[in-house]
């Protein structure tokens, strides 16, 4: 079986990234959600290796030491990472792996494993992305306006991405990012191994002509 | 009007490029092909500007001169290669212009036009490379064998290349091809413009709020 792509998937708020998630999940079989590791306490009903990798602060730094995690960062007074054997477990069973992720780990990733593929998901328009955080109602203006300072941030950083897809027709744009990451699987830096192949089934095929 | 794509197309002898260039331009509407400069007679029924450009070995060496060649070779007594100005021409009306082009033409083209997309066909063996010139019935064994070291001379550049698509099955090999040139469109580096006006719009944004 062919090993699967390691997808990394970030947007500003309010681009609707879970919502695409979510679709190629639904959608399509050959998708999977990495899981994050955290040293929070689990939530009523969450359970470890679903929701997260529940570790505690020794466990977690001792990942960190051992580099067994593709990235990770530290919010408020808790850990979260994303760990690397599970991901290469699912992309080994040719599975592709979505990791639904911040910027700043993105390229922590993308350091690591060049051959990620990496997209940014946006709406039409810098105002569509204030609509949509404002269509929400969930926030005040104060945090909206706090989300829209990190998204001008974010924006100056979307060419480190491989893709930009934009988000104007939910349908569209989930078939867009499916053929997008199917087609990644062609590029040749993907497949040297089969070039590899092709070069020394010239040398057998002369061998025996 | 977004711009087209240019796609170089190359494969082995038999990997039934020609076919596929022919079932994209049936199937979709998005496509145009390139036209090539000759120094050739036009045979009968050939129609300037349509099979060839027929030009005289002065205004060919001309457009060398100026460097409005894409890329060029000489065949026996004569130059073949791609004008760059009808090119443009029809990358600028949004069409994906395609050039089935060997090797060292793709090659060249690469250096002149990053933004080009290289995509290279093959069959899914190098068995099946052989299996499908001898098929054909129409060369003799030495010239197969000629054509078979051509391509393991070509099997050693195929990292070159964008993209490397098997051709096992036309229809899917089809449907590959475009969903890798349509999805290509969505590469941050060809898309610096969009990110340069997301970045602006959020400065609008905060002048306003």
């Amino acid at each position: 079986m062919k090993k699967g792509i390691l997808l990394i998937l970030s947007g500003f708020a309010g681009s609707g990234k879970g919502t695409i998630v979510k679709e190629l999940l639904d959608k399509y079989d050959n998708y999977a959600l990495s899981v994050s590791a955290t040293t929070r306490s689990p939530r009523p009903g969450e359970k470890d290796g679903r929701e997260y990798f529940f570790k505690t602060v020794e466990e977690f730094e001792d990942m960190i030491k051992a580099e067994e995690l593709l990235e990770y960062a530290r919010y408020v007074d808790n850990y979260y990472g994303t760990p690397a054997e599970y991901v290469e477990k699912m992309l080994k069973d040719g599975k592709d792996v979505i990791l639904e992720i911040e910027q700043q780990g993105a390229l922590q990733i993308k350091e690591k494993r060049p051959d990620a593929l990496l997209l940014f998901v946006m709406p039409p328009s810098v105002d569509e992305v204030y609509n949509r955080l404002k269509g929400r109602g969930t926030e005040n203006e104060e945090t909206i306006l706090k989300r829209m300072r990190q998204g001008a941030k974010e924006a100056e950083v979307i060419g480190e991405y491989d893709f930009l897809i934009i988000n104007d027709d939910l349908d569209e744009c989930v078939k867009r990012v499916h053929n997008t990451i199917q087609s990644a699987k062609y590029a040749t830096f993907r497949n040297m191994d089969l070039i590899d192949d092709v070069v020394k089934g010239f040398g057998e095929f002369f061998n025996k002509h």
